[in-house]
């Protein structure tokens, strides 16, 4: 079994990863979100994991428009809670700080934050703890980076501030991907399934697609809708519900609804996912 | 009249308000979107505009979540057909770039074409006019920026580029704030209304609340459900449909939502926008 992820060790992907499989596993770090679709699809990792929703940043619509473009299945989730750091090479003061390196969800975490560093240029890249490795490569004195603590002590670099989010309750729900659905045990409990789909554009549309699952009193989590590229304002909706396939109930709600709609897949049923606090860990050389 | 906007002259939002309100309009450049809803707020200015969603890169959720911070009314909006050119200094060749300047949006636009630029720094500003500016006032010979033709004409820049898109159908979609609400005349047809609200988390409530709208045939444009802020996994739901608040239709749906929901506000009516192709104008000097 081996797990791709966006970014390098120590990122916050690695940590929900070994958070969900538990220690010990093979990781196998990528450089970009399209790289981890297709490193799954191609069957050279078991497993592929992806952050889908922040709860302060909103939904990664990347991930949502890379599970259209794959045909992976969503095999579990988890959730981290996010804390960010301000992390830069050690003797670096926050008075010499130019430029700032991060992923942009971190970026958009950190708003308040960041109103301090105005006039302090805002790099993009691709992963956070990517982004600790370049200011330590290139020992950058004018630059910090926005991190997880983990990625900090991996690395030896100084903590310049922590707790940086702008809210406490920063979250990150990642979903776990597979080349083939998880079949789940017909007495298993606490299960979610996601499906995506688009309607035509009449009036109660998606009022009769809810319907589906509100006749059989099934709670829905999450609605979102994407506008689909490159056809104007036309909309798919992500949908996530309690539930699994093998349910007699959701089997059914599942024929209505693809009675009801122009296209309708379902992404994958699979346990509801805790929420954990990321445990850090001394580096041991 | 004065309309606040993101930017720099030449910038989407100012060629946007210019498309809306006519020519020869006062506009107010200003560096954060936060500041054109407080300088709206503040009644320095008239009217603000700001882009709420692209075609492509989804919506922009910064300006859903300054909607709900202050008290503004959205009374129109625009949809503008973008496109986005690779603007350099004069003699700077494509081979020279290290570093791309632009908003993180049109980053996220040309994510294809931006693949052979693997090595180089994407740098976030605060709007695209901004980023031609930027590398123009410094005279970068080993940067570009992304975007419209406009600013790389009002700037005398290279354009090495153009129509650089992921896709053809890429267009952003603005709103027009006030501090006032807009009163539509009852005859007024081909109206928009914007609402927010929550409900409790129950199973079906979603479903409730759009049964307000399907049981009286009211056609829905766009759902957005948004996390909470700092409230965990709990959602707010944007939604906007046709008709306006002056139709007894839509006062009684209107009055039958906020019956459903913890917490229900109108942000306003108005007609729906056209969607324009920007005109680009040579500079008069």
């Amino acid at each position: 079994m081996a797990v791709a992820f966006l970014g390098e060790r120590g990122s916050f992907s690695e940590l929900a990863a070994i958070e969900h499989f538990g220690p010990g596993l093979r990781t196998i770090p990528l450089p970009d979100f399209s790289d981890v679709f297709a490193c799954v699809s191609a069957r050279k990792a078991s497993h592929g994991i992806v952050p889908i929703e922040n709860s302060l940043a909103g939904s990664i619509h990347q991930n949502y428009d890379l599970l259209m473009e794959h045909s992976l299945s969503i095999v579990g989730e988890i959730t981290l809670r996010i804390s960010l750091c301000l992390v830069a090479n050690p003797g670096v003061s926050k008075k010499s700080i130019r430029q700032i390196f991060s992923h942009p969800q971190p970026f958009a975490q950190c708003k308040q934050y960041l109103k301090q560093y105005k006039k302090v240029d805002l790099i993009a890249q691709s992963s956070t703890a990517g982004a600790v490795k370049h200011i330590k490569e290139n020992n950058l004195r004018d630059a910090a980076a926005i991190a997880s603590m983990q990625a900090a002590i991996d690395n030896g670099m100084h903590i310049l501030d922590r707790n940086i989010e702008d809210h406490d309750n920063n979250m990150t729900r990642f979903i776990i991907l597979s080349h083939k659905p998880r079949v789940p045990g017909t007495l298993e409990k606490n299960m979610k399934t996601s499906v995506v789909f688009s309607t035509k554009n009449n009036p109660g549309a998606l009022f009769r697609c809810l319907a589906v699952f509100a006749l059989r009193d099934i709670d829905l989590y999450k609605i979102e809708s994407r506008p689909m590229h490159g056809k104007g304002f036309n909309y798919l909706f992500y949908l996530d519900f309690k539930g699994s396939v093998c349910d007699k109930e959701t089997k059914n709600a599942l024929m209505h609804l693809e009675e009801l709609t122009t296209s309708c897949r379902t992404l994958g049923s699979y346990p509801i996912g805790k929420i954990v606090e990321p445990k850090y860990k001394k580096k041991v050389k």
